[in-house]
């Protein structure tokens, strides 16, 4: 399986580590990367394979410029060149998201269908804005679409979805889909102000400089668009969701609905109907109200089952780098490529 | 996909309504149910597929008698003769589970798996007993060995653990893995006696009649055996685990662990060491403390993932129904059986 990687920041190196870590110990799954593409590093490209700890070594000067010279190296072609050269199997799209345009990710996923590439993404743009042609062009070409990585990084919520619960019929969703801000209405309950707490996420790296994304509820609201398109083929902007953050969220609030025997969440949520990102008091007993930290979790109402409700990490450079590994292995599974 | 049933009772009844229900609902999916034998009910084999209506009326009247007449049909065949009539592709074994030989079940089985058939089970014996040597035979033959009904009915825990989290080595698995007991406890830490809340469990149908193989921990047990083996490849017989159950916890206890904000729940636990199955107290904090009532929950501990946790239901008709449904869409996807 020859992988073409777009972006190679935390994601891809997590990625990257665990390919080496793993080497052997997946019975029948010999990946390799032929090609990495970046904003900032340069690009690599060679058919017969790059090597991992190389690739690695060289990211960490922050240049491929330090990747040592092999036969067959190419360091001058776009990603368009790459998938157009015909040798990879699979596209990887780990670039930063971008959730008004999707772009220029959102073209390379494209060409690459066209191009019978299977593809793979930890970018949530792409997916939470073109889902529905994305899905159909995989389709109508027998090749797969895989974004685990993209709602919950490698908590695998899309696999229990879309095939361990195949059978029942999904009738909504609803979770705790943004760390940060779980992360900081934890802190918050503990007896934390809402700038402390933000603060604490920032210098742990939860948050980014500017968390608006996280707090005001936007990233959330990413997933969501992917969670309606996947689950219930709707076809929702960003503009139809009801999307608002945790800003307005007090202390006082807090130790209220403490003293009511209930916990503010960041609730993420999608129904047939649409969807909704917004600070919900729910009681202790919801298996949500005690996922804590920077943990994510979600449940999902079916049919045959009642509630089904997965809890793990929500972030993390393993984490969401395992997302891209046993999306890789599912690709396997199904198509046989070896 | 032609499918044998071993077994008609609540679990068979509720996948064959689901089968009904959902009939053109699942695409490219068409099973039929040739053969059904059980020992109460009488058998029915028609090589071109039973009426899963007639099938579901026949069963309400306690024998298959009531079955109407159709051309081909034969009512006097064992299982053996069934397996080997050569017409099926998946043995579905729904009889009540045996820990202690395992048999007849575990022997249709391994003559299922001889005669070319995948083995789907809700019926824990085999799996429990002689996990090892029915998953060398089906992989020595490339077929599929699915059991998803057995740990926790349609809670998908092994195409989680097998698949989605495939790429992840698995450390620890631990969970409440048994309703009736959980349930008890749920009672009893609202005031009730142990004595009152098993009455109730009864009543409710959690709990049989004789309640001695969920309050001991056996029927939590037959589940740590499974994931012993289907985990970590452990060949680990009853006699090897750590088993208690709950039948020594007094309302004081549950009342001061509940002073300190600990809850006990009725572990299950394997490791690649071993497994055991004992009451603990767990801080509230740990997610498996809020599964209430008769809910099931497991941990996974895994190297790139840390702790991932699965909370659903762990009984029902529709809810174990459903497990038979979901192996058999993933023998379709994976062995392209139509």
């Amino acid at each position: 399986m020859k992988l073409i990687l777009i972006g190679f920041g935390v994601v891809g190196q997590g990625f990257a580590e665990i390919l080496q870590n793993k080497a052997g110990q997946l019975p029948g799954f010999a990946p390799s990367i032929i090609g990495v593409i970046t904003a900032t590093k340069g690009s690599l490209y060679r058919s017969r394979g790059l090597d991992i700890g190389a690739l690695l070594s060289a990211a960490q000067t922050g240049s491929f410029a330090a990747y040592p010279e092999q036969a067959g190296l190419r360091r001058d072609m776009t990603a368009s060149d790459i998938i157009s050269a015909g040798s990879a199997d699979v596209l990887v799209e780990l670039s930063p998201t971008n959730l008004d345009t999707a772009q220029p990710a959102l073209a390379y996923c494209h060409q690459a269908l066209e191009a019978g590439l299977h593809l793979v993404l930890a970018n949530k743009g792409p997916v939470a804005l073109d889902h529905a042609n994305l899905r159909n062009k995989a389709a109508s070409k027998g090749l797969q679409l895989r974004y685990e990585a993209t709602v919950m990084a490698g908590t695998p919520v899309m696999q229990l979805a879309e095939e361990a619960l195949a059978g029942c019929a999904i009738q909504a969703a609803r979770g705790i889909l943004n760390g940060t801000t779980n992360y900081i209405l934890t802190q918050m309950e503990a007896g934390m102000s809402y700038t402390e707490a933000l603060t604490q996420a920032q210098a742990l790296g939860y948050a980014e400089t500017d968390p608006a994304g996280d707090v005001e509820g936007w990233d959330a609201a990413g997933k969501v668009l992917i969670l309606a398109s996947a689950l219930f083929g709707s076809r929702l902007k960003m503009s139809d969701l009801d999307v608002s953050g945790i800003t307005r969220i007090s202390s006082d609030d807090i130790t209220e609905a403490k003293a009511a025997g209930q916990r503010y969440k960041l609730i993420a949520e999608a129904t047939p109907n649409g969807g909704a990102v917004k600070a919900m008091r729910l009681p202790l007993s919801d298996p949500l109200a005690s996922v804590a930290g920077s943990t994510n979790a979600i449940t999902l109402e079916t049919d045959l089952m009642g509630a089904v409700t997965l809890i793990g990490a929500g972030a993390g450079k393993l984490e969401t780098g395992s997302a891209i590994l046993s999306d890789l292995l599912a690709i396997q599974r199904v198509a046989g490529s070896g």
